[in-house]
């Protein structure tokens, strides 16, 4: 068994962008849809400026002990009026770098924003993640989420 | 066959909130979530506090020819650094009074969303909905969503 890497969770600084951006790409399907050519699209750093501008919007990473950002996650806190005004959490871009994989990662940034969604208020976390991702759909269902709902899209 | 009943999408304001709320009771899974009693809870009227502070989040209703609103739909716009920083939509709360539904409302309210989606730049928009909720599936088929994810929720 692997050991479990202890990390520390921190929001996301603009030079943390190029990792956010390899951890997304190193994957099926966000290989697709990332460019990792140095310099970086210039289109990831206006997103990040509009996330920091979002004040119910936490982008994070995992750092471990040497200070390499080896995870990441980014909650949504939603307000809204049904189940009686309570907010919802909203969970996207969670991603673990491919060689730090298996050892506990994952865990503590889905546990770090949970805790986090229900200290502000939230009744319910949700996420979506694609039908052919079967081992997050474990991992989620390990951490007490439900596959509760079907997850739609429209792409342009 | 029934007619389409063509509606005017517009801001929710403070006293619709009783409207939208007794739409989101009105249904299997939001009967046992809501309470209808009044005065409301002023859980839901601080609910909408928050949603007007957002500038990323749209409350909208649709209302007949008669200024009755008979529907609502709840558009978030979130940046993220996913898919070259392209933002995406969430659809939320999308309702349409018991006694209109089947006239073309429900499609009214959605493809206003994805519209405005596209105009803010989102390359995707999302959902999620119940499992039990097959029809509601079927709609968005219909108006070009796929059943593409599985959507996980945690209720606390």
């Amino acid at each position: 068994m692997t050991a479990i890497s202890s990390v520390t969770i921190r929001r996301a600084r603009r030079d943390d962008i190029a990792a956010i951006v390899a951890m997304l790409a190193d994957d099926a399907l966000g290989s697709a849809r990332e460019r990792i050519e140095q310099p970086l699209p210039p289109s990831y750093f206006q997103a990040f400026e509009r996330v920091e501008r979002d004040s119910n919007i936490q982008l994070v990473v995992a750092e471990d002990g040497e200070g390499t950002v080896v995870g990441c996650l980014q909650l949504c806190i939603l307000p809204g009026i049904s189940s009686q005004g309570a907010s919802r959490g909203l969970l996207e871009d969670v991603r673990v770098a491919g060689d730090r994989r298996s050892r506990g990662i994952g865990e503590q940034l889905v546990q770090w924003a949970v805790r986090e969604a229900r200290a502000n208020g939230c009744k319910l976390v949700e996420l979506l993640t694609h039908q052919s991702r079967v081992d997050a759909q474990r991992f989620y269902q390990r951490l007490g989420f439900a596959r509760s709902h079907v997850g739609m899209t429209i792409r342009f």
